[in-house]
């Protein structure tokens, strides 16, 4: 049962998405004209919020968008989106150039998904939404995603310059969500070696950047590291799937609204330890990825480092309600999942990550 | 100098182009039956060689071609490419399906670059065309190459199966070409972190299928690592270009018409040795894909183990014409090479190449 998410044998389908990076800290301006340019494109819309239109300015350069949008909404309102796609057409926009987080991205592929206009994604957070075709919109508290390949951004412009701003708290709880990203793909339901040999890199690329922003915050050289993780983890996690980590993290961030990154950060190594007992393939990448003997040490190690959230009762989760939420995240278990989940496990599991105790008595015997 | 080869500080530019691979031993028929109705294709053009044709049958199952082309000829003369052509066009072909090596696939990309009809390749060899946008053509003695999207196959059936006919020997010294290919694209002009994740990669895979083809000729098991590495190998290589070890195997080949493959797995350890003090980064993952403590003594174990050839002498090259030789690559080193490279250190690497001499004098001090 275990062997199949071990590779061996190599029975996979896998997809590549077809998408150009360019990686270049202080090169955004000149690799954002490059884009434009080798696009023909005659009338760009910017996208960025209020605090973040100085930085995109500077980031267009010379270019006078036919369009400015500043309307950023969290969780991209479908409101919102249909005003943005109404002026995108209205201004014939050719090009669709978003510098900002998640929520900034998510919208101009919100007007990509029905008007098919090109976007150049210039990210300025770990959030790793720009490497993905995947799209969300919410109408009042409910929340709709698909995945369709005209919002896969045709080109990414990285400059670790544009994350100085991030700061580092956010910067290591978002890292360690990429960290995440990565590892979960290990054992997701599209689990393959191509994604695992990404998501390796990712997680080294995270640890060695997660560990520079904390020794030097104002530096660039593990920004720009954790900004090439979280880039691999995006692309590892969006091939892959979703795996049990999310699954968790999911129920605890939508039923009992706990802050995502943070809650990622605290259950990443008690997933790790119950699963790697049953996935030793994963245990040697994630354990060689972060230059350590054991996988859930590493990780262990580096959420030390970098001063990682360590139990969820601290992010306000009531231990009370931990059997509800192992009922409610059980039937939603992937079937790819290395080792059997049942209540009991999922319930020690929480119990520990609500206490921050070690994630030893979870591994697997 | 060595700094951006070893990808410090990140500036590149990668371009992932759109594939989907399916990966089955004993799947090829169910694989390829879903991509031809995944695509919807109603004509279907089965290019395989008079001996792969019976092989490519079974592949192709139930579906009754609207065309059977077998006249598969090395190097893909131009006459040849025009004329299947003419009767794809005629039998109004909507999908190609290739199965064989090199050749076979490369014929079908000549179709494509000019009709634009999507491939479906199904490789039965470790050639690694199936997994690029490159075309070749020759008329008389003169070849072309080109980059084109269009000949780039859609999707790609792995199946191990189809490798068992492929002789041990063979299998070595082809496979040992997939490692020079993830070797040279640590260092190659389009190098990135992201192509040396997979070549990484693709070394392990290699390296552990290599020595089960060899234990174990008629296993499974081998055959399906050393396909897989084989298809990494491919991916990274085109994406970084050729670096010094192709820019040198591509003129003995080429001026002194030594066979490719063997050409290839000489030259490697020479090459690596060349090179891996002033690239400190390829050296660690070469012999971390190696489980080594040194790239070198691990390219070296591995050839050993599977019975690579050693000397360029044995393959009728004539240590008189080294000098010749270097004289013919200098100008050709790539400018990414991370040391420098002149006409005395070209001709001290092809004298040990030819004479199968240890590569130890090479190395940098």
């Amino acid at each position: 049962m275990t062997i199949a998410r071990d590779h061996s044998p190599l029975v996979f389908t896998h997809r590549a998405l077809p998408q150009r990076v360019r990686f270049g800290t202080g090169h955004a301006a000149r690799n954002v004209a490059s884009e434009i340019s080798d696009a023909g494109a005659l009338r760009v819309m910017l996208i960025a919020s209020e605090a973040k239109l100085a930085m995109a300015r500077t980031v267009t350069g010379s270019v006078e968008p036919a369009l400015i949008w500043t309307d950023v909404v969290q969780h991209v309102p479908a409101a919102v989106a249909e005003a943005a796609r109404v002026e995108a057409v209205r201004a014939g926009v050719d090009l669709i150039v978003s510098v900002g987080g998640g929520s900034t991205t998510g919208l101009a592929k919100a007007i990509a998904l029905t008007t098919g206009i090109p976007i150049v994604a210039v990210p300025t957070t770990y959030a790793g939404s720009e490497a993905t075709n995947v799209w969300g919109l919410t109408e009042g508290a409910r929340k709709t995603t698909g995945v369709d390949d005209r919002v896969l951004p045709g080109a990414v412009v990285y400059d670790a310059e544009l994350t100085l701003s991030l700061p580092v708290e956010l910067s290591v709880t978002s890292g360690l969500n990429g960290v995440a990203h990565c590892v979960d793909s290990l054992w997701a339901p599209r689990a393959d070696p191509i994604n695992a040999a990404l998501a390796a890199e990712g997680i080294r690329a995270l640890a060695t950047g997660l560990r520079g922003v904390v020794a030097d915050p104002g530096g660039l050289a593990g920004r720009e590291q954790a900004q090439f993780g979280a880039y691999l983890a995006a692309v590892a996690f969006a091939s892959a799937g979703s795996g049990l980590h999310h699954k968790i993290c999911h129920v605890l961030g939508g039923t009992y609204d706990l802050p995502h990154a943070q809650t990622h950060a605290i259950v990443l190594p008690y997933v790790t330890a119950f699963n790697v007992g049953a996935a030793p393939a994963a245990e040697r990448a994630i354990a060689r990825a972060l230059d350590a003997s054991d996988a859930v040490e590493g990780l262990d190690a580096l959420r030390d480092d970098v001063g990682a959230p360590s139990a969820l009762r601290d992010l306000g989760f009531d231990p009370d309600r931990i059997r509800e939420a192992a009922e409610i995240i059980l039937p939603q278990v992937p079937a790819s999942n290395p080792r059997p989940v049942d209540l009991d496990s999922l319930q020690l599991l929480l119990g520990a990550a609500a206490d921050g105790r070690s994630s030893e008595t979870l591994r697997g015997r």
